[in-house]
């Protein structure tokens, strides 16, 4: 079964990682958003991309969310000693990522063919495509005006009230080599429980993205469990949009574009709202706290999506989630 | 005694730090060679600055003669697992300082100042100056072709057979703000024993600083000795221009501009051949091996700028030297 993945940071690289672990490797490709990229210290960083891959190389935080184990922070505290600005942590590993992207980007070389590469030389065996080569950049207007997506996120940590977001260069932009390749030739797409307003959006903007989306057998995982974000700030985005964040309400954020919905246990009282949505529901631990649960995910999405009689699967899904 | 010192790299630092330990910090300023900085990894690298700032302020590796000390190399390290260049070791506090630098430049700062700012966040009191804000390269003409300087001194080890050299931009740059004017104000200059082919020279090459250091009372630090550097390339750069290296080669190289010549002990032999090109000669050991080494020719190069018989004073500083 040859899946698409569309992924942002954290919750997405939990769910893929999950995947790799049941899917040869030439039958996962991710698309990753991009939208995240930022130029800092003359860097260019790509926040999704480096936590998608990190966690599949093994070399991620399990502590943070973002950068690598077994990291140092020499650097960035001795930049900060010389007056550097340090609200964006760099640890000394995760520098070198950024350091020889920049390094190749400059020379000429498209993003892409650097993940590529990258991947060889992190071991890394399934398909990692960044959603573009072009500059797309999330912009958050929010009533402290319109902010670049990682002063948003990490210099304000989120603190200003969200009025909508913008994709910026989207129009302009083409989807990288292979993206619609692999999308047109997938069995199913999976939607990660990322964020739906700043993590896949930007991805489905890209023209000829959401089209090919749209063609596919898709399914999202909803991001928001219990009325929240597992983390991040998409339960705050919702309230801040004037709307209640639900499992249904991510629901009806993807609900042209899916041929199923998988909530968590927790939001089985939801399951009916969802269903005059998108009919096909699978409710089941859709929380990733450990290993085992990103596996058992990864394995029920992928029955979900092989089920003939969807209702049956999430019974059986239930009982298996029940069982552990 | 206001003493200006021309420096280049260690052993420049070497002598300069004695000197930190005998004038008052006001009384010090150091006009530093930038002819070997480059971009590397889109870095602004400036190693001669390096070498000096680190050294003052107490955390120059002491081991390589570059870099800091309690050095970690974890960046490098990845970088080079990812395929990227690994030839100029960059530790990951060193590389805190090229890039904060190359944040700094970037937005329009001179280097004199992020050296000065520099300065303060280290709580280096002297002045240190680079010897232009304009961009000069020392490049290097061999029978590899024209290399920049990094490329033949840290990639090709100084294999490559020399020349001749060329300070690239150096007739369009001007001193850096404050060189002329502490020239000016020096009762001494003082060439340290750095590489007189391209970290001397690419000072003096720069428009107004020869002809302000020639007013002065100017003296040099032989960096050969026995016939050798001490480190680096200079013996073998006088050797390929087809001149034999010693201490009296290096008088010959300055002999225009110097009021006297200070010589390793070692090479007393060569004094009245030094003295048939400059008449004032000072023999002392030169070599700084300890910090004990550093502060003794520091005092000795102060009194022998002081004296009034430099023979005598000769005398003195050569029963001194033989004393330890």
């Amino acid at each position: 079964m040859r899946i698409v993945a569309l992924a942002g940071g954290v919750g997405g690289a939990k769910l893929v990682h999950g995947l790799t672990q049941i899917l040869r490797p030439q039958d996962l490709t991710v698309i990753v958003n991009t939208g995240d990229d930022f130029q800092h210290l003359g860097l260019h960083v790509s926040p999704d991309l480096d936590t998608i891959c990190y966690t599949l190389a093994g070399i991620a935080s399990r502590k943070t969310g973002w950068g690598r184990d077994a990291e140092t922070w020499n650097a960035i505290t001795e930049l900060q000693r010389l007056g550097g600005p340090g609200w964006f942590r760099l640890g000394d590993r995760d520098l070198a990522t950024h350091l020889e992207r920049t390094r190749r980007l400059s020379s000429g070389e498209p993003l892409s063919q650097v993940v590529r590469e990258f991947c060889q030389a992190w071991g890394i065996e399934q398909t990692i495509l960044p959603m573009t080569d072009s500059a797309v950049r999330t912009i958050v207007h929010s009533d402290q005006g319109d902010l670049e997506f990682q002063t948003y996120f990490v210099e304000r940590q989120c603190q200003p009230r969200v009025q909508g977001f913008e994709f910026r260069g989207a129009e302009r932009a083409l989807p990288a080599p292979g993206v619609l390749e692999c999308l047109g030739r997938a069995d199913a797409v999976v939607l990660c429980p990322s964020n739906p307003w700043v993590s896949i959006a930007p991805i489905l903007s890209i023209p000829g993205i959401r089209a090919a989306v749209l063609k596919g057998k898709t399914i999202a995982v909803s991001p928001i469990i219990g009325g929240k974000a597992v983390r991040g700030p998409a339960a705050k985005m919702y309230l801040e949009l004037g709307l209640r964040p639900s499992a249904v309400a991510v629901a009806q954020h993807y609900r042209d574009m899916l041929w199923g919905f998988v909530l968590d246990k927790r939001d089985v009282q939801l399951e009916a709202q969802v269903r005059e949505l998108i009919p096909r529901t699978l409710v089941t631990r859709t929380l990733m706290q450990t290993n085992s649960d990103r596996l058992h995910l990864a394995r029920d999405v992928l029955d979900f999506l092989q089920a003939k009689e969807h209702d049956n699967l999430g019974d059986r899904a239930r009982k298996a989630a029940k069982a552990r």
